[in-house]
């Protein structure tokens, strides 16, 4: 089989690198072009440190060139050209928050700004491949989470879609600094981060939003969800920490029972015995949880590498289904340690 | 008047080199004797780097010698010393967990060891000082709260104690490194740690007791607490986010002038109009409150520095009040930034 | 004594945050004016978290109001303002590099441009208070040397002095990151900097200039300086390793006596018996140092915390000595660990 | 071609664990044996965080079983095997430091004990691949240099080689914690070395002797070596800052062209044209170097991973020389960013 063209488009934004990274070492794609708008025209490894790949970044993509473009831009700009691309035939794999929610009006209110193309939200599906694989493989527009909703939403879908906890659920998430890209700003200036930890987003986040519309789309009924993040001093991981009710007579062998039964044949999940360590999954597209139980309480953990597993890897697994490969095709699954 | 003799128990882990370096700068304080079990004829200077006490570690007190003795031992170890010390006539301020708990049979549960000193158990308070300063001033056994507790507690008493949520509070707390001791482990490795977050004490963590005892005499009947601590990879700092469901009726503002009148007078509470880092608090014996609210749900953060208002700096403010001296006497309360 | 009335210029960055909390605490100053470019009509406390000095920042000074100004500003902003204070009666401690070089040739060829305040230049004194203290107690415009300066000198000076060690020696420098200063950037952002370490500025560094002016000073003779400073994951502390080769006779005993000596009497200097690690003179104004052998090669470190001892706290010492008032008036001396 | 059947001795450690996650990926190895002397028993994957190995642990070998045993064990327990193996037909490849002096006497005297197989001490290479690659192609026994070594070396090589430089050499090394290995100690524990740097093995390191000998053989005469380790707070990565002095009439680019033709062909050296952080080169085979230039000193950096480059993957890369493979057959060369 001829390999798959790809483009990246903002590959040399965190999410965009590692998904360039992961492309270029993929068996079953050739990279063709990388897209840049503040680098045109520079080497890719001249602006991303230990790149190997040297390809001149570019401006803009010829009609007909790629059979797909995964997209790591800033909400609102690749939404903007996805019409295009889309058109010129090729799949479009959205990392940004464009085409997630299904409610266009909850993405204005949360992003503040009009929808850049309301009419391809329709025809879009939430690319979590655990949740969503049949139609990630009969789409050509995949929204890919993000890593807080992917985290939160592996911790408590399998549960609430067994209907074995109560529809109103607590995530408590911690993320690596990496989160917030690679722009600086006071907010990840390492003097300022390091050797502390704070919360954020605290009144209601973005994210929120396709939290509680994949919650409840898999409990059935309307979940409510709190969700608070953290930042912490390290560069990569995040770690959601969910607390569920179970509903009465639900106890925790049952529970952890369920959640084996959802990661049975999911070549990204893993389930640990003991509450993992983001490092445990680091570099790798593996999101490992752990159903704990504390006198009532359900608490599940989930890790992943926020810029993999939480966004350029799972965007490629997406690909993988939607073009038939082997899911974890290019896609590390060993982590190293330590 | 003249300065209160004190010896310090411990003086060489981290709580007790806190201790002693707190002591050593107070203005109504003469530190006469430091105790350590393992490096008994040193110097302090040449166990502790960058210690400016140079007295010479001893392993025992002489009767008499003190008025007042400061414990930062593992649990039993100072319950088995306590009497002596009290039949001395000093006044005991004790860091570790043996006298915190009223209900015996809790802690013999909990740390699976008989009581070394039950007759004495009934006479401690639980020396949380925002909490009890009129029982710290009147006695002679003063039980110092740790690091969880007192974040957990100074996160969810305001509310419950004013009855405004529900007895059933979740606490996620996120806790630095040199919260486990000065012990080398595997899980204090900075190898296995660094670059990594990850839950522990699920099932169940020992300090949960005490916070149910705390949380249910605040509110004046039983609460239900789900506790679960994080490690997170930095050296100091504390942050506890406690989830707490507001009673019908009740709003973010009332709530908040809840926690703002208890603050009042408290010198050593902060109310924080943004969630606050912990590195705002790092080194000095604040712990700093934020109020969130997130649809419905309140969201109160606290900040400490696990090793000062988390530790040696309560116990010097317990001593403080015990001794009728100000309550911030020797303690720092201006943290410095980056 | 009345309290000196003392203004912070560029009170928000770490330098000025440093030197205003410093001497918000010094039992002999009055903090009359804090000065802010960007920030002015702001509390100090709501642009510097954990400040405790809620004082409004200003955009200026009125003549006579202080009779100390120091100076946290870049380089040619403060020089330009430096003549106005003098004129106002003011004595300046100034914390950039602008009145450092004797030579104002050697000035604009590194910091590429015309010097502000010729005029000045030659008045001022090099503010190392254990190198010229004399000079400190008499000049009215005082250059404090920075971090990379300060630690460099301390480590070679006294073989210099002595006349022990080869006019041709190698600092190897590792500083934190918070050197760098507040403002983010891709090298202080978190991401790029955790996890990793490098040299920079190996073709020659704007420092050198002066330490070449000291050193030879000090030797009596030219003296050629090799400087290569790198960056740390850490946020303070600063390490330099200096390499100086011995004249022939010249052993290890006898160059520890000439450090011990100078040492003799220094209050913010600490001869240390092993390599001193940084963080046990972390947050204080004090340097350690250690002198080491390897084979007929005197390999001298010297530890500082980058913003007090190489910034903010020595320009309180200077500032101390010119007044007359104990030298380690208002500074921390004694570090916390861990 | 039938694959390669290899053993990892101490599989358990940094090395050894990262020496089987490289085999485990290896296109042309089957891992046979994993050994363990105290966890012998146990899975891998159980004893490693994040390793998908799932082989039980041995505690020894059958003869003949293996082709190839690659050895991570503390010096003096390799050597004690080493013979058997070799009995047995297995080559050999050693992380320790035990076959890499070809002077026993200096072995003895830097390890403090009789060497443990004096007799194969003749027959090992010193299998810096970069060096003797030769040599390694025909020999049995491979004695792996480890991180300090690799890097200096690395740094300081081709331009003693190229008789550029003054046998005299300085080379001041960072080193990540993970260097120190998995047991706990003070030295690695987190609160301890986080937030601080220093210098050790001032006076002498034992790795001091192979630079020695290395740096000898390739200038062809005696060359001094001054070689200072320090410990820098993060996990992974090694930078070597050497300091050369060249001799009259060599110029900067004369010496970067040495280093330039010393690259070229080595799929494993990387020349750069920035000082490479050692982010860059994390989780790699390969070594960056860089050649500076200040003032008529050279300053030649080489950043590795210091348990890939320097030591696990290394190893790996020696094997894959010894038996006729691709030299990077199995070794990650792209890094991963941030």
């Amino acid at each position: 089989m001829a390999p798959i063209r790809a483009a990246v488009a903002g590959a040399t934004g965190y999410l965009g690198m590692t998904c360039t990274a992961l492309l270029a070492g993929h068996p079953d794609v050739v990279l063709v072009r990388l897209l840049s708008r503040s680098h045109a025209g520079r080497r890719h490894s001249d602006v991303v440190p230990g790149s190997a790949v040297d390809m001149v970044l570019s401006d803009g993509l010829d009609p007909g060139e790629v059979e797909v473009v995964l997209a790591a831009l800033p909400h609102a700009v690749a939404a903007a050209q996805a019409g295009s691309w889309l058109a010129g035939g090729a799949v479009v794999v959205d990392m940004s928050a464009d085409f997630r929610l299904r409610d266009v009006d909850l993405y204005e209110r949360w992003y503040g700004l009009q929808h850049p193309a309301c009419d391809l939200a329709a025809s879009a599906v939430y690319a979590l491949p655990e949740l969503h694989a049949a139609a990630v493989r009969g789409a050509d527009l995949l929204a890919v989470p993000g890593c807080y909703p992917t985290a939160a939403l592996l911790a408590t879908v399998p549960a609430l879609k067994a209907g074995l906890v109560a529809p109103d659920v607590i995530v408590d998430a911690k993320s690596g600094v990496s989160g917030a890209g690679r722009s600086p700003s006071a907010g990840t200036h390492f003097s300022e981060v390091n050797e502390s930890v704070h919360a954020y987003g605290v009144a209601g986040h973005r994210h929120s939003a396709e939290m509680v519309q994949e919650m409840s789309l898999a409990a059935g009924g309307a979940v409510r969800v709190t969700f608070v993040p953290h930042l912490i001093p390290m560069t990569r991981g995040l770690l959601a920490t969910a607390y569920l009710r179970p509903l009465p007579g639900v106890g925790h062998e049952q529970l952890r029972a369920v959640y084996a039964a959802f990661c049975e044949g999911l070549p990204c999940l893993r389930l640990d015995e003991n509450p993992p360590p983001t490092k445990s999954v680091s570099g790798t597209n593996l999101a490992a949880l752990h159903v704990g139980w504390q006198d009532g309480v359900a608490v599940v953990t989930c890790a992943v590498d926020n810029l993999v597993k939480g966004g350029a890897g799972q965007a490629v697994q997406a690909m993988n289904l939607r073009f038939g490969l082997e899911e974890t095709a290019g896609l590390p699954t060993r982590s190293r340690w330590p």
